[in-house]
């Protein structure tokens, strides 16, 4: 028995979330699919971030166990040749046992990426948030950093969540701007923690942008979070622009990070 | 009478190009049905250059005439309400009579998008051309550079082509690259010209791309143009990456040239 990790990269919006359903509409059906076909066997995928309708990724990573010998780049261009074509395989890599997608991961990372502009995004609408009232970048960073470190999220927490504990630690909470004119930006927020609640980003870059538009200062989003009371928190933020850029994993399994600035074509 | 000039930007993507069919699945189609529904007047449109289907722009400049008296702002917000997602108008203002969206513009740009990648595109795969074979930055600067000037593009022409001459004047062919990794990257190539031949972009684009991936010596590029012979040029390139970055206008008329960079998300 062989096991292979596949990195995967894809646009969320066409689908109905990473998670396999019986409506045949996920990612993950999508995926497996496509490994039937390349392999003419049933393969069972396992992945590391669950992401949910509409969210993209730069690097899903997924294992599956098989008795096939096939070199990497044929997992590769072999599963490419029947995915679709908003998804796509990047690399993939014979492990060993001891890899987990999702269990050996040490942290996931993900990236939101907005248009600030007095008009709405045309050409990249199903990839990118926008607002149209200015935002101030360094209110949002200062906002942000005080997030850090291991807390009780449960104010960023949607209602449906299963995991098993709201206290998590974020190890990265960074803002940029990325200026286009006197009147338009891309602002990329880049997150990395050894785990997320659901919504907790989307919910976090309301806040952000929130604090970044002057509808309340800088501290409120420390009272936030010590509230501990999801009633507290702005409403969450639509998923468009939303990036799983992957999880990261012990050094020894060589699977790079990927960056949040790659988003754009890929 | 007044007239009103609109920027407009817009995937070329789900369209059967800028020119109004019988179809009514044109971006002119869809440019004035808004208008109409949000005037209740029916209003026909006059561009800068007719894309083709799957051509993308930034900057789009049309130009129509009414009795109709609303804010700059207002013939915006009025206008996006009615546009699919994939469209909306940047900037709108009231011209003199003088003005004539095609007739005035003094100069075209484009840019060409290419992902340069073992793996195909996939989140963007719409929006941007593909090559995998690795691509010579520098060979291609020099080639693009050799187009400069007054020429007869002959070689660059589509059959179908209603120009009616061949002979155009290239102001810019330049080349650039962003890096992602140590295999995969961005190239864009930007021109700018009084105007363009039917196809010249991506014809050029695709004997660049052969010049870049060693097919064919740098001074091949000059021999093709010399040929005046479209058979002796490479296949006519995929229009996903091809984005209409605007005309040019005398200052007077205050329409600000828009960045290759910008595209992305807008």
């Amino acid at each position: 028995m062989r096991r292979i990790a596949l990195g995967l990269s894809y646009s969320g919006q066409a689908y109905e979330g990473w998670q396999s359903q019986l409506s045949g509409q996920t990612l993950q059906d999508a995926l497996e699919r496509a490994l039937a076909q390349f392999t003419q066997v049933p393969i069972r995928t396992l992945c590391a971030g669950r992401t949910d309708t509409g969210v993209h990724a730069l690097q899903q990573v997924v294992h599956f166990d098989c008795e096939i010998e096939r070199d990497d780049i044929s997992w590769v261009r072999g599963t490419n040749r029947y995915l679709p074509k908003d998804m796509a395989v990047e690399w993939a890599k014979e492990v060993p046992e001891s890899f987990h997608a999702r269990r050996s991961a040490l942290t996931r990372r993900y990236a939101y990426w907005l248009l600030n502009s007095p008009v709405r995004p045309s050409l990249g609408h199903e990839r990118v948030g926008w607002v149209f009232r200015p935002l101030n970048l360094e209110r949002m960073q200062r906002a942000a950093q005080t997030l850090l470190g291991t807390h009780d999220f449960s104010s960023f927490r949607a209602a449906q969540c299963q995991s098993p504990t709201p206290i998590k630690t974020l190890l990265q909470a960074d803002v940029s701007e990325r200026k286009l004119s006197a009147d338009r930006s891309y602002f990329c927020f880049e997150f990395e923690a050894n785990a997320f609640l659901h919504h907790m980003i989307r919910n976090i870059v309301g806040c952000l942008v929130s604090v970044g538009q002057d509808n309340h200062p800088v501290q409120w989003i420390e009272e936030v979070l010590n509230a501990k009371n999801r009633a507290q928190a702005a409403p969450t933020f639509a998923p468009d622009g939303l990036y799983f850029l992957g999880p990261t994993y012990d050094p020894s399994y060589s699977v790079a990070r990927v960056n949040a600035n790659w988003v754009g074509f890929i």
